[in-house]
């Protein structure tokens, strides 16, 4: 390995897992048997890490590693180990409030920056299924849980300031990470950079189009100092629908590497940009006998779910919880007090939603534009028919971005993409 | 001492403090002579520490203890030491970007949490020459570049994100002195609490007024959410006119021990709250063969300039150094993209201004109605006359939180501060 590597760390391969593994007794016990009995594979499928799935007599568990690199690229984009340490952060900062709703966690190793945790089974990556057109009717109940109660209970809203602020110091320094969403978020996509890749010369123009948008380029700039400036709750910071594994009737949110205390709309828009992403790839992936009209339905009805249930379970919890330093709940206490406060709530809401559908349009328009693109759309093998698709995402996130203020509810958002689908 | 202090934590007494200064060679050097020909005076007036004045016959310094409680108060009122590291952490920061507006720091001695700085003389506290309707013509400059340069240089306007981060962390954990803050200016004041003091019986109607203004409410406790989450600049916390040392022309900020990274219009909104509270308490000192009118408008031209040059310079260093993360200058390098950049910081600066507004009306209501009174108020001895000037920054200051988009300029602000005062 050509990258210095602190001293005790050695990337894990499928040979030295079991050995790993054999001394921690509790996961051991887990396994059953002994070390000869477990099968290991490597399946990490991400940009990042190294993932191993292990299997013995009695269970299997599953180990993330950090590797001193960017997978994706190789060693010539190196990244701190730590970020381990900041996923396991955020898997317990998150597992006090979400219980179930992530993997659990069994160990971890400072010196390997390594995660045991449970193994997800029958599990698959939400974006996979999607792409196959199957529907998850529980995942918008799940997801808006996930997020109403991590947003919630790591805010102002929920938190003495002095708990929070320390909570705030802890993920100051997962930097790189961060750095990673402030580039390729939102910066590269709006400029020249090597690092960026579209289909091509289909988009060219529309490209650019979005390079030369003053508007777009001043809208997405002015999201990225609220990414860089609020520390409104522990965000997980890369929530995709490649980010949760799903079985029909249960959702789990794994990978919250990217977590830091940031705007809250940036987790909620990363759901509901990934989600219009999906349905407007639907078309490149429909064939005439099966056709994929309906599951489109059920998408934009599950991005109006996510908000909608969202909203409804987060202003729940802040009803029976109004603990923290925010609204001090003594200073609303009569009933024009409440009237008041219940006011100020809807305007906050307001807020938090023009935030999602910002940074969800941000979301988007790196997926199509910037480096890291995702399997809905690029798993489109014609690319003229997927450029039909990335052109009407690429339209509806710039409308999103530039006129935010004009969809004034998640039913304008889901208006909105349908008729940009009709339009062509 | 009743509170327990770390090992070798002594409170300094005019008795200690030479043989302190005696270890430190530097500093017994600039006072020349040996300790016996030293002097030692202990002048602290401020609500928290120890301050002592030392002349040698070269030099003189300044030696600045924490107490483990709030001297106002008593041992009743823990408070930590650490906040002297935290002041000469961010002397040393803002005084990499404003030189001497701020004075200098000879040594820190993290053991004693004490500070040995420079000897401002002959500086009066800046507070006590307005009293004295004393003009500073340089101060509107002074304290504009300060402002300017101290929270622009530590902004994401200027700094690269993960270098910013690692000074958001350094701050995070000042949150004693942030939650004095939280509490006595945010919340107090608009709730029953027995540290609340006010004129008594003249102004029992307007405090119990607004207790009741849930408007008001709403409006403090939106500040109170911006205060709490957003880091987007290395403040004073505390930028009243106590904290600032003049001569005719030269003017210095002391006393950053509530500094942390919060949002800008804290301290800007912190001058101008403070000027207004005194061209109110002005017509209560006035008498008829020493009229004030005349000060009066020298301060609220002062209001102007503060707030006029701090918007001049604020932008002038955005357009010489855009070097931070936000804004990348890359993405608006163009003419069209330069156009479009001008008018993003026309909207961010009426941003500020608003916040400004609000938070400097938040300082105006806490010095009347709750713990921690000023003098340009205090000294007026005659209630009834002091309760009049007291009603008019009240209601200013009711104003200008609750209709803050109402007041587009800043001379919006200096003719409703002197509309108020003529209607009574």
């Amino acid at each position: 390995m050509g990258l210095e590597t602190p001293e005790g760390y050695t990337a894990l391969g499928e040979a030295t897992v079991a050995a790993f593994l054999a001394g921690l007794p509790a996961v051991a016990k887990r396994l059953g048997g002994g070390p000869k009995d477990w099968t290991v594979g490597e399946v990490g499928d991400g940009n990042l890490n190294l993932v191993f799935l292990v299997d013995g007599p009695k269970g299997g568990v599953c180990v993330k590693q950090s590797l001193p690199y960017v997978r994706l690229v190789g060693e010539g984009w190196p990244m701190p180990l730590e970020r381990a340490f900041f996923e396991r952060s955020c898997l317990a900062e998150h597992g006090r409030h979400v219980g179930r709703l992530i993997p659990e966690v069994y160990h971890y190793d400072p010196l390997r920056f390594a995660i045991v945790m449970e193994k997800l089974s029958p599990h698959i990556i939400m974006r996979r299924g999607m792409i196959e057109a199957v529907r998850y009717p529980s995942f918008a109940d799940h997801i808006s849980t996930y997020m109403a109660r991590a947003l919630f209970f790591t805010s102002d809203l929920a938190l003495p300031a002095p708990e929070k602020k320390q909570k705030v110091k802890l993920f100051c320094d997962n930097t790189e990470l961060c750095r990673i969403t402030e580039d390729l978020i939102f910066t590269d996509p709006y400029r020249v950079h090597e690092r960026n890749r579209w289909t091509s010369p289909q988009l060219d123009g529309i490209a650019a189009d979005i390079r030369a948008d003053c508007e777009l380029k001043l809208a997405v700039s002015t999201l990225k100092l609220k990414f860089l400036t609020r520390a409104e709750a522990l965000l997980h910071g890369d929530l995709h629908t490649g980010s949760v594994m799903v079985t029909e009737d249960d959702s789990r949110v794994i990978d919250p590497e990217f977590a830091f205390f940031g705007p809250m709309g940036f987790d909620i828009g990363a759901v509901i940009g990934n989600l219009l992403l999906n349905y407007f790839a639907q078309d490149g992936h429909a064939t005439s006998d099966r056709p994929r009209d309906d599951y489109q339905d059920w998408v934009l009805e599950t991005v109006d779910e996510v908000w909608s249930l969202f909203q409804g379970k987060f202003l729940a919890l802040w009803a029976d919880h109004p603990d923290g330093d925010a609204y001090p709940a003594d200073l609303f206490a009569d009933a024009e007090g409440a009237e008041a406060l219940a006011a100020a709530k809807h305007v906050f809401m307001r807020r938090l939603f023009a935030d999602a559908l910002g940074f969800g349009a941000a979301k988007m328009i790196r997926r199509i534009l910037g480096l890291a693109h995702n399997i809905d759309l690029e798993w489109i093998e014609d690319p003229d028919r997927r450029a039909v698709c990335e052109t009407r995402a690429l339209k509806l996130a710039r409308d999103l971005m530039v006129n935010t203020s004009d969809y004034r509810t998640i039913a304008d958002v889901t208006a909105a993409a349908r008729e940009t689908r009709a339009k062509g």
